[in-house]
């Protein structure tokens, strides 16, 4: 949604959840196939030293290019040399004052971050589905990607506006940490945990565990806690220095 | 999972649901968006005859066929004129009978049907969001297709084994009306519809209903009841007639 409303923006952002812990969920009934991801395992003819994983990602961003999905702020791509869209995208006005979403593009963070919780949720294998897993864990990185983009974008613009004057001497005097103390809210974050890990338990509540695997709630946690809250803080950070 | 067990072949069928129910939640996200459906409004040049659904249907397609996913019997594609895998697929020996899995391929009603559902899950408009309205789109068809197909081959299967002189007796006979008698467990058909119901439900129950759209239960039943059982028999009736 493009909104400078905090209180939308913050609905938005929890609408992603039941997004990106589906996807994980999906992630879990697969092994970790570790093939999937070691350069030259691919078999694919001229693409000798990347994996499947690799490969995949690179096809499917071209793709999604073509369709224009990097004209959208929050989806910001993983990959380079991406085409022009071949589709005419009609976006409304934007509220964001940045001149290329590209300065802020935390892509290259967000794939290692997503390999460690891969490990949590997955059970160390190899099932052979190689094809099935690179689909979701694209998936799932897309949508990762996207909460951590919207977020550093939209809620940085939001509460620039909600006080200019105090955040335009912090932005001169590139006061980093006082701008992070500012962007800081412990007890939204504490509530965000305590909302996914109940959303991650609830949704595989009625699974049948003699054929599905359950994620542990407790590594949804951890990739807010660790991952997706500290580096949409670093998105939102940085967004603000380029203001 | 390949296997011609009909307790595992129930369970991976009933672990296909979550992913059906949760891709169709994630569409209720989108407004209905009409003009993703359109020919010709989808703005790409040289394909003035299609909607963005179909190119994106089309280009999907290509790639995934690329990865080989057609390979998989309960993978069948929608679209035609298909490129070969271009890596090694080694797939485990297949219990399955059939020199070719496209003489099963239900993908020309699965569409139709889909769209009726659709239109019972999203909320009637226009919300600008087309690119990522026809990828869930697709998410969700493969899923349905890949439940349909699966139960299709190898409950079929499972079934022609476990009295293989009567089925080949009425095989021989071409006794459809008994064979769809057969393939018919009303009790085990009416455990599923309350399972997906209460699954649809449950799913999204601490989901907070002034950010996420909350689907229908009763579309997700009537999406099993009328399309996806009938659907998954028609499969199951067409692969022993031509075992």
């Amino acid at each position: 949604m493009i909104t400078t409303d905090l209180t939308k923006i913050a609905a938005t952002l929890e609408s992603l959840e039941e997004t990106i812990i589906s996807y994980l969920i999906d992630r879990g009934q697969y092994k970790s196939n570790p093939s999937a991801y070691t350069p030259g395992e691919s078999s694919f003819p001229g693409y000798k030293d990347q994996s499947l994983f690799n490969i995949r990602l690179q096809m499917q961003e071209k793709m999604d290019a073509q369709f224009g999905r990097y004209y959208v702020p929050e989806e910001r791509p993983f990959t380079t040399g991406l085409p022009d869209a071949e589709r005419l995208v009609i976006l409304p006005e934007s509220p964001l004052r940045i001149s290329n979403y590209n300065t802020i593009n935390l892509t290259s963070e967000i794939i290692p971050m997503y390999f460690k919780i891969r490990d949590q949720i997955c059970v160390e294998g190899d099932d052979g589905q190689y094809g099935s897993t690179v689909v979701i864990d694209i998936l799932a990185l897309q949508a990762i990607s996207r909460r951590i983009h919207y977020g550093a974008f939209y809620v940085a613009e939001s509460k620039f506006r909600s006080d200019e004057a105090t955040y335009r001497k912090l932005i001169n005097d590139k006061n980093q940490e006082e701008l992070m103390r500012l962007l800081t809210r412990p007890e939204v974050e504490e509530r965000i945990l305590i909302r996914v890990g109940e959303k991650a338990r609830h949704m595989q509540a009625l699974s049948n565990k003699s054929v599905r695997t359950i994620i542990p709630e407790d590594s949804i946690i951890a990739l807010y806690k660790d991952y997706i809250i500290p580096l949409t803080k670093k998105g939102e950070l940085a967004y603000l220095l380029q203001r």
